[in-house]
Protein backbone atom coordinates (compact mmCIF):
# COMPACT_ATOMS: atom_id res chain seq x y z
CA UNK A 1 0.00 0.00 0.00
CA UNK A 2 1.36 3.23 -0.76
CA UNK A 3 1.01 6.29 1.65
CA UNK A 4 -1.23 8.86 0.49
CA UNK A 5 -0.12 12.15 -0.96
CA UNK A 6 -1.26 14.70 1.75
CA UNK A 7 -1.81 17.39 -0.34
CA UNK A 8 -1.86 20.02 3.14
CA UNK A 9 1.61 20.27 2.43
CA UNK A 10 1.07 23.12 -0.06
CA UNK A 11 1.09 26.24 1.33
CA UNK A 12 -2.25 28.65 0.75
CA UNK A 13 -2.56 30.08 -3.00
CA UNK A 14 -1.85 33.24 -1.29
CA UNK A 15 0.98 32.27 0.18
CA UNK A 16 2.37 30.74 -2.89
CA UNK A 17 1.62 33.77 -5.21
CA UNK A 18 3.76 35.84 -2.49
CA UNK A 19 6.78 33.55 -2.39
CA UNK A 20 6.24 34.09 -6.80
CA UNK A 21 5.71 37.75 -6.74
CA UNK A 22 9.66 37.72 -4.47
CA UNK A 23 11.08 35.61 -7.09
CA UNK A 24 9.78 38.04 -10.03
CA UNK A 25 10.43 41.17 -8.48
CA UNK A 26 13.74 40.46 -6.75
CA UNK A 27 16.42 42.41 -8.95
CA UNK A 28 20.37 42.90 -8.39
CA UNK A 29 20.30 46.44 -7.60
CA UNK A 30 22.76 49.09 -8.43
CA UNK A 31 21.50 52.61 -7.66
CA UNK A 32 20.47 53.15 -3.81
CA UNK A 33 19.71 55.65 -1.50
CA UNK A 34 21.57 56.37 1.62
CA UNK A 35 19.45 56.27 3.86
CA UNK A 36 20.29 54.11 6.92
CA UNK A 37 18.20 50.49 7.63
CA UNK A 38 15.81 50.49 10.14
CA UNK A 39 16.85 48.83 13.49
CA UNK A 40 17.83 45.47 13.22
CA UNK A 41 17.00 44.72 9.44
CA UNK A 42 20.48 44.10 8.75
CA UNK A 43 20.45 41.15 11.25
CA UNK A 44 17.14 40.11 9.86
CA UNK A 45 18.66 39.30 6.29
CA UNK A 46 21.55 37.83 7.55
CA UNK A 47 19.14 35.34 9.54
CA UNK A 48 17.48 34.93 6.15
CA UNK A 49 20.87 34.14 5.09
CA UNK A 50 21.68 31.62 7.78
CA UNK A 51 18.55 29.66 7.15
CA UNK A 52 20.01 28.41 3.59
CA UNK A 53 20.95 24.68 2.95
CA UNK A 54 24.03 23.94 3.00
CA UNK A 55 26.45 20.56 1.96
CA UNK A 56 26.98 18.46 5.10
CA UNK A 57 25.21 21.20 7.32
CA UNK A 58 28.90 22.91 7.04
CA UNK A 59 26.99 26.62 7.29
CA UNK A 60 30.19 27.93 5.22
CA UNK A 61 29.01 31.45 5.30
CA UNK A 62 30.56 34.50 6.93
CA UNK A 63 29.30 37.83 7.08
CA UNK A 64 31.32 40.83 7.56
CA UNK A 65 29.80 44.45 7.93
CA UNK A 66 31.64 46.83 6.81
CA UNK A 67 31.04 49.96 8.74
CA UNK A 68 34.99 51.88 8.81
CA UNK A 69 34.30 54.79 6.45
CA UNK A 70 37.81 54.12 6.06
CA UNK A 71 38.03 50.75 4.93
CA UNK A 72 34.39 51.01 2.68
CA UNK A 73 36.70 53.56 0.70
CA UNK A 74 39.68 50.94 0.13
CA UNK A 75 37.06 48.87 -1.13
CA UNK A 76 35.74 51.02 -3.55
CA UNK A 77 38.74 51.45 -5.15
CA UNK A 78 39.54 47.76 -5.03
CA UNK A 79 36.53 47.53 -6.88
CA UNK A 80 36.96 50.31 -9.11
CA UNK A 81 40.25 48.92 -10.22
CA UNK A 82 38.82 45.29 -10.85
CA UNK A 83 35.97 47.00 -13.21
CA UNK A 84 38.66 49.32 -15.05
CA UNK A 85 40.62 45.57 -15.92
CA UNK A 86 37.12 44.10 -16.62
CA UNK A 87 35.99 46.78 -18.99
CA UNK A 88 39.97 46.92 -20.82
CA UNK A 89 38.67 43.55 -22.04
CA UNK A 90 34.69 44.24 -22.79
CA UNK A 91 33.50 46.73 -25.70
CA UNK A 92 33.42 49.97 -25.46
CA UNK A 93 29.60 50.26 -25.10
CA UNK A 94 30.14 49.01 -21.83
CA UNK A 95 32.56 51.30 -20.25
CA UNK A 96 29.69 53.75 -19.04
CA UNK A 97 27.44 50.80 -17.80
CA UNK A 98 30.10 49.64 -15.72
CA UNK A 99 30.41 52.70 -13.85
CA UNK A 100 27.49 51.91 -12.19
CA UNK A 101 28.55 48.69 -10.48
CA UNK A 102 31.38 51.17 -8.69
CA UNK A 103 28.56 54.02 -7.76
CA UNK A 104 26.12 51.68 -6.19
CA UNK A 105 28.71 50.34 -3.64
CA UNK A 106 29.59 53.97 -2.62
CA UNK A 107 25.57 55.21 -2.05
CA UNK A 108 24.24 51.98 -0.52
CA UNK A 109 23.54 51.71 3.07
CA UNK A 110 25.31 49.05 4.29
CA UNK A 111 28.09 46.68 2.71
CA UNK A 112 28.91 43.10 3.55
CA UNK A 113 31.30 40.89 2.80
CA UNK A 114 30.65 37.46 2.41
CA UNK A 115 33.54 35.14 3.03
CA UNK A 116 33.71 31.43 2.85
CA UNK A 117 35.12 30.29 6.39
CA UNK A 118 38.95 28.49 6.68
CA UNK A 119 38.94 25.13 7.16
CA UNK A 120 36.90 23.28 5.24
CA UNK A 121 38.85 20.72 4.23
CA UNK A 122 37.78 18.91 6.95
CA UNK A 123 34.57 18.98 5.74
CA UNK A 124 33.81 15.76 3.47
CA UNK A 125 29.93 15.12 3.93
CA UNK A 126 28.92 15.72 0.14
CA UNK A 127 32.00 16.87 -0.97
CA UNK A 128 34.83 14.83 -1.63
CA UNK A 129 34.80 14.49 -4.90
CA UNK A 130 33.26 18.55 -5.03
CA UNK A 131 34.45 20.54 -2.78
CA UNK A 132 33.49 24.02 -4.12
CA UNK A 133 30.11 22.95 -3.11
CA UNK A 134 30.50 25.12 -0.34
CA UNK A 135 30.36 28.07 -2.62
CA UNK A 136 27.14 26.64 -4.18
CA UNK A 137 26.02 26.60 -0.46
CA UNK A 138 26.50 30.30 -0.30
CA UNK A 139 24.76 30.99 -3.25
CA UNK A 140 21.70 29.52 -1.97
CA UNK A 141 22.16 31.24 1.42
CA UNK A 142 22.74 34.84 -0.44
CA UNK A 143 19.63 34.25 -2.57
CA UNK A 144 17.45 33.44 1.08
CA UNK A 145 19.00 37.39 1.78
CA UNK A 146 17.84 38.95 -1.88
CA UNK A 147 14.27 37.36 -1.28
CA UNK A 148 13.86 38.52 2.16
CA UNK A 149 15.24 41.85 1.00
CA UNK A 150 12.96 42.60 -1.56
CA UNK A 151 9.84 41.34 0.34
CA UNK A 152 11.33 44.39 3.03
CA UNK A 153 11.54 46.85 -0.27
CA UNK A 154 15.33 46.76 0.60
CA UNK A 155 17.64 46.26 -2.72
CA UNK A 156 20.80 44.28 -2.71
CA UNK A 157 23.24 43.96 -5.25
CA UNK A 158 26.22 41.62 -6.01
CA UNK A 159 29.52 42.76 -6.33
CA UNK A 160 32.09 40.17 -7.60
CA UNK A 161 34.57 42.92 -8.93
CA UNK A 162 37.36 42.86 -7.11
CA UNK A 163 40.38 40.40 -6.66
CA UNK A 164 39.68 38.15 -4.26
CA UNK A 165 43.67 38.06 -2.11
CA UNK A 166 43.37 41.72 -2.60
CA UNK A 167 39.54 41.84 -0.50
CA UNK A 168 41.16 39.27 2.32
CA UNK A 169 44.10 41.10 3.06
CA UNK A 170 42.06 44.42 3.31
CA UNK A 171 39.62 42.30 6.04
CA UNK A 172 42.25 40.24 7.55
CA UNK A 173 40.88 37.26 6.37
CA UNK A 174 43.24 34.04 8.21
CA UNK A 175 44.91 31.72 5.46
CA UNK A 176 42.33 29.28 3.87
CA UNK A 177 39.36 31.75 3.95
CA UNK A 178 37.87 33.16 0.69
CA UNK A 179 35.66 36.33 -0.07
CA UNK A 180 33.17 35.77 -2.58
CA UNK A 181 30.62 38.76 -2.80
CA UNK A 182 30.42 41.99 -1.78
CA UNK A 183 26.67 42.84 -1.09
CA UNK A 184 25.40 45.96 -1.22
CA UNK A 185 21.90 46.56 0.86
CA UNK A 186 20.01 49.75 0.93
CA UNK A 187 16.89 51.34 0.01
CA UNK A 188 15.61 52.14 -3.62
CA UNK A 189 13.95 54.53 -5.82
CA UNK A 190 12.59 52.04 -7.60
CA UNK A 191 13.06 48.44 -8.06
CA UNK A 192 13.82 47.77 -12.02
CA UNK A 193 11.10 46.81 -13.95
CA UNK A 194 13.69 43.98 -15.49
CA UNK A 195 16.75 42.85 -15.13
CA UNK A 196 19.20 45.87 -15.14
CA UNK A 197 21.64 43.80 -17.75
CA UNK A 198 18.50 42.91 -19.90
CA UNK A 199 17.20 46.45 -19.67
CA UNK A 200 20.51 47.82 -20.87
CA UNK A 201 20.24 45.03 -24.21
CA UNK A 202 23.32 43.09 -22.95
CA UNK A 203 21.29 40.12 -22.93
CA UNK A 204 18.18 38.34 -22.54
CA UNK A 205 16.26 35.19 -20.50
CA UNK A 206 16.60 32.35 -22.04
CA UNK A 207 13.64 30.24 -23.23
CA UNK A 208 12.91 27.00 -21.21
CA UNK A 209 13.65 24.67 -23.99
CA UNK A 210 17.21 25.84 -24.10
CA UNK A 211 17.69 25.31 -20.39
CA UNK A 212 15.89 22.36 -19.95
CA UNK A 213 16.46 18.73 -21.83
CA UNK A 214 15.41 15.48 -21.03
CA UNK A 215 18.15 12.47 -20.19
CA UNK A 216 21.27 13.67 -22.16
CA UNK A 217 22.59 16.74 -23.35
CA UNK A 218 21.22 17.63 -26.90
CA UNK A 219 23.65 17.67 -29.72
CA UNK A 220 24.30 21.61 -30.50
CA UNK A 221 23.25 23.22 -27.40
CA UNK A 222 25.83 25.42 -26.04
CA UNK A 223 26.26 28.37 -23.79
CA UNK A 224 24.20 31.74 -24.00
CA UNK A 225 24.10 32.91 -27.83
CA UNK A 226 26.08 36.56 -26.53
CA UNK A 227 28.60 36.48 -24.00
CA UNK A 228 31.14 38.90 -22.91
CA UNK B 1 17.85 66.89 -1.65
CA UNK B 2 17.58 63.89 -0.81
CA UNK B 3 15.08 61.07 -2.46
CA UNK B 4 12.38 60.02 -0.08
CA UNK B 5 12.66 56.72 1.02
CA UNK B 6 9.26 54.96 -0.32
CA UNK B 7 7.76 52.15 1.94
CA UNK B 8 5.08 51.42 -0.57
CA UNK B 9 8.27 48.72 -2.46
CA UNK B 10 7.83 46.65 0.69
CA UNK B 11 5.29 43.47 0.67
CA UNK B 12 2.55 43.25 2.84
CA UNK B 13 3.28 41.56 6.25
CA UNK B 14 1.07 38.21 5.18
CA UNK B 15 3.22 38.31 1.46
CA UNK B 16 6.25 39.12 3.93
CA UNK B 17 5.54 35.99 6.57
CA UNK B 18 4.38 33.69 3.05
CA UNK B 19 8.31 34.26 2.69
CA UNK B 20 9.08 33.76 5.94
CA UNK B 21 7.57 30.57 6.06
CA UNK B 22 8.78 29.22 3.42
CA UNK B 23 12.29 29.99 4.56
CA UNK B 24 11.70 28.43 8.13
CA UNK B 25 10.12 25.51 6.42
CA UNK B 26 12.06 24.46 3.41
CA UNK B 27 14.05 21.24 4.04
CA UNK B 28 16.90 19.05 2.59
CA UNK B 29 14.76 16.12 1.98
CA UNK B 30 15.47 12.31 1.72
CA UNK B 31 12.66 10.62 2.09
CA UNK B 32 10.12 10.43 -1.06
CA UNK B 33 6.77 8.87 -1.59
CA UNK B 34 6.97 8.00 -5.52
CA UNK B 35 3.75 9.33 -6.54
CA UNK B 36 4.04 11.71 -9.97
CA UNK B 37 4.06 15.37 -10.00
CA UNK B 38 1.04 17.46 -10.93
CA UNK B 39 1.02 17.86 -14.97
CA UNK B 40 2.76 20.80 -15.33
CA UNK B 41 5.05 20.73 -11.53
CA UNK B 42 8.62 20.33 -12.73
CA UNK B 43 8.30 23.01 -15.67
CA UNK B 44 7.11 25.43 -13.38
CA UNK B 45 9.88 24.45 -10.60
CA UNK B 46 12.35 25.26 -13.75
CA UNK B 47 11.57 28.30 -14.11
CA UNK B 48 11.66 29.33 -10.30
CA UNK B 49 15.10 28.43 -10.64
CA UNK B 50 15.62 30.40 -14.33
CA UNK B 51 14.00 33.32 -12.52
CA UNK B 52 17.55 33.32 -10.18
CA UNK B 53 20.07 35.77 -10.81
CA UNK B 54 23.22 35.29 -12.56
CA UNK B 55 26.86 36.97 -12.87
CA UNK B 56 26.56 38.95 -16.09
CA UNK B 57 23.22 37.52 -17.02
CA UNK B 58 24.91 34.48 -18.28
CA UNK B 59 22.56 31.72 -16.76
CA UNK B 60 24.88 28.80 -16.54
CA UNK B 61 22.25 26.45 -16.06
CA UNK B 62 20.51 23.35 -17.86
CA UNK B 63 18.77 21.09 -16.37
CA UNK B 64 18.19 17.32 -17.35
CA UNK B 65 15.45 15.42 -16.26
CA UNK B 66 16.10 11.83 -16.25
CA UNK B 67 13.01 9.39 -17.17
CA UNK B 68 14.55 6.68 -18.72
CA UNK B 69 14.76 3.80 -16.55
CA UNK B 70 17.82 2.21 -17.05
CA UNK B 71 19.55 6.15 -17.07
CA UNK B 72 18.36 6.49 -13.22
CA UNK B 73 19.72 2.97 -12.87
CA UNK B 74 23.16 3.87 -13.77
CA UNK B 75 22.78 7.68 -11.79
CA UNK B 76 21.86 5.50 -8.77
CA UNK B 77 24.63 3.17 -8.97
CA UNK B 78 26.94 6.15 -9.27
CA UNK B 79 25.73 7.77 -6.45
CA UNK B 80 26.10 4.35 -4.30
CA UNK B 81 29.92 3.80 -5.36
CA UNK B 82 30.30 7.78 -3.84
CA UNK B 83 28.58 7.30 -0.63
CA UNK B 84 30.44 4.39 -0.06
CA UNK B 85 33.77 6.00 -0.79
CA UNK B 86 32.68 8.96 1.21
CA UNK B 87 31.61 6.55 4.04
CA UNK B 88 34.96 5.00 4.02
CA UNK B 89 36.32 8.54 5.17
CA UNK B 90 33.56 8.96 8.22
CA UNK B 91 33.27 7.73 11.75
CA UNK B 92 31.22 4.32 11.40
CA UNK B 93 27.95 6.03 13.15
CA UNK B 94 27.08 7.58 10.32
CA UNK B 95 27.42 4.77 7.52
CA UNK B 96 23.83 3.76 8.40
CA UNK B 97 22.46 7.46 7.69
CA UNK B 98 24.55 7.94 4.80
CA UNK B 99 22.19 5.26 2.98
CA UNK B 100 18.97 7.60 2.94
CA UNK B 101 20.91 9.56 0.69
CA UNK B 102 20.66 6.71 -2.32
CA UNK B 103 17.57 5.74 -1.09
CA UNK B 104 15.63 8.74 -1.67
CA UNK B 105 17.00 9.19 -5.18
CA UNK B 106 15.36 5.63 -5.94
CA UNK B 107 12.21 6.74 -4.67
CA UNK B 108 11.05 9.79 -5.42
CA UNK B 109 9.45 10.90 -8.94
CA UNK B 110 11.61 13.09 -10.65
CA UNK B 111 15.87 13.24 -10.98
CA UNK B 112 17.04 16.59 -12.22
CA UNK B 113 20.43 16.69 -12.91
CA UNK B 114 21.93 20.07 -12.68
CA UNK B 115 24.59 21.35 -15.41
CA UNK B 116 27.26 24.04 -15.96
CA UNK B 117 27.09 25.20 -19.67
CA UNK B 118 30.17 24.29 -21.55
CA UNK B 119 31.48 27.98 -23.07
CA UNK B 120 31.60 29.65 -20.03
CA UNK B 121 35.29 30.83 -20.56
CA UNK B 122 33.53 33.64 -22.71
CA UNK B 123 31.74 35.51 -20.32
CA UNK B 124 34.23 37.77 -18.18
CA UNK B 125 31.81 40.53 -16.81
CA UNK B 126 31.67 39.86 -13.34
CA UNK B 127 33.89 36.93 -12.78
CA UNK B 128 37.40 37.82 -14.46
CA UNK B 129 39.22 36.97 -10.90
CA UNK B 130 36.45 34.40 -9.67
CA UNK B 131 35.49 31.96 -12.63
CA UNK B 132 33.89 29.95 -9.93
CA UNK B 133 31.02 32.44 -9.74
CA UNK B 134 28.83 31.00 -12.06
CA UNK B 135 28.38 27.96 -9.52
CA UNK B 136 27.41 30.44 -6.97
CA UNK B 137 24.42 31.28 -9.54
CA UNK B 138 23.28 27.79 -10.08
CA UNK B 139 23.11 27.57 -5.84
CA UNK B 140 20.63 31.01 -6.10
CA UNK B 141 19.02 29.42 -8.75
CA UNK B 142 18.52 25.83 -6.92
CA UNK B 143 17.78 28.00 -4.06
CA UNK B 144 14.40 29.42 -5.91
CA UNK B 145 13.59 26.13 -6.75
CA UNK B 146 14.00 25.20 -3.51
CA UNK B 147 11.36 27.78 -2.30
CA UNK B 148 9.31 27.11 -4.97
CA UNK B 149 8.84 23.35 -3.97
CA UNK B 150 8.33 23.77 -0.95
CA UNK B 151 5.46 26.01 -0.60
CA UNK B 152 3.88 23.56 -3.40
CA UNK B 153 4.64 20.98 -0.60
CA UNK B 154 6.76 19.36 -2.94
CA UNK B 155 9.98 17.90 -1.30
CA UNK B 156 13.56 18.26 -2.59
CA UNK B 157 17.07 16.98 -2.25
CA UNK B 158 20.70 18.08 -3.35
CA UNK B 159 22.83 15.22 -3.79
CA UNK B 160 26.31 15.82 -4.92
CA UNK B 161 27.18 12.13 -4.26
CA UNK B 162 29.02 11.68 -7.29
CA UNK B 163 31.72 11.66 -9.96
CA UNK B 164 30.82 14.63 -11.95
CA UNK B 165 33.16 12.97 -14.54
CA UNK B 166 31.19 9.86 -14.68
CA UNK B 167 28.02 11.23 -14.68
CA UNK B 168 29.10 13.43 -17.53
CA UNK B 169 29.64 10.47 -19.38
CA UNK B 170 25.95 9.21 -18.59
CA UNK B 171 24.65 12.55 -19.48
CA UNK B 172 26.73 12.96 -22.91
CA UNK B 173 27.73 16.42 -21.61
CA UNK B 174 30.44 18.29 -23.96
CA UNK B 175 33.64 19.21 -23.20
CA UNK B 176 33.26 21.69 -20.54
CA UNK B 177 29.90 21.71 -18.98
CA UNK B 178 30.08 20.26 -15.66
CA UNK B 179 27.58 18.18 -13.32
CA UNK B 180 26.70 20.10 -9.98
CA UNK B 181 23.79 18.10 -8.33
CA UNK B 182 21.23 15.76 -8.95
CA UNK B 183 18.04 17.07 -7.31
CA UNK B 184 15.26 14.64 -6.21
CA UNK B 185 11.82 15.92 -6.61
CA UNK B 186 8.33 14.77 -4.87
CA UNK B 187 5.76 14.07 -2.56
CA UNK B 188 6.92 13.39 1.07
CA UNK B 189 5.11 12.11 3.47
CA UNK B 190 6.41 14.98 5.84
CA UNK B 191 8.95 17.91 5.64
CA UNK B 192 11.33 17.35 8.43
CA UNK B 193 10.32 19.30 11.71
CA UNK B 194 13.98 20.58 11.71
CA UNK B 195 16.94 20.08 9.52
CA UNK B 196 17.75 16.32 9.50
CA UNK B 197 21.31 16.38 9.90
CA UNK B 198 20.54 18.66 12.68
CA UNK B 199 17.90 15.59 14.15
CA UNK B 200 20.59 12.95 13.57
CA UNK B 201 23.14 15.11 16.04
CA UNK B 202 25.23 15.69 12.88
CA UNK B 203 25.44 19.57 13.41
CA UNK B 204 23.25 22.24 14.77
CA UNK B 205 23.07 26.21 13.26
CA UNK B 206 25.77 28.51 14.63
CA UNK B 207 25.03 31.68 16.82
CA UNK B 208 24.43 34.96 14.53
CA UNK B 209 27.40 35.75 16.51
CA UNK B 210 29.67 33.42 15.16
CA UNK B 211 28.70 34.13 11.42
CA UNK B 212 28.54 38.09 11.18
CA UNK B 213 31.45 40.12 12.16
CA UNK B 214 32.46 43.72 12.24
CA UNK B 215 34.76 45.17 10.02
CA UNK B 216 37.48 42.64 10.14
CA UNK B 217 37.75 39.19 10.53
CA UNK B 218 37.79 37.88 14.36
CA UNK B 219 40.88 36.54 15.81
CA UNK B 220 40.00 33.26 16.66
CA UNK B 221 36.87 32.69 14.90
CA UNK B 222 37.53 29.70 12.76
CA UNK B 223 35.07 26.68 10.37
CA UNK B 224 32.03 25.02 12.39
CA UNK B 225 32.82 23.43 15.81
CA UNK B 226 32.04 20.04 14.19
CA UNK B 227 33.70 18.85 11.11
CA UNK B 228 34.16 15.39 9.21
Amino acid sequence: MRKPVNPTHAFSEAEREALWRALRERRDMRHFLSDPLPEGMLERLVLAAHLGPSVGYMQPWRFIRLTHTDLRAAVCHLVEQERQATAAQLPSRNQEFLKVKVEGLRECAEVLAVVLMPQREAHIFGRRTMPDMDLASIGCAIQNMWLAARVEGIGLGWVSFFDPEALGSLLSLPEGAQPVALLCLGHVTEFYPRPMLESQGWGKRLELDAILFDNQWPSGAGGTPTAY
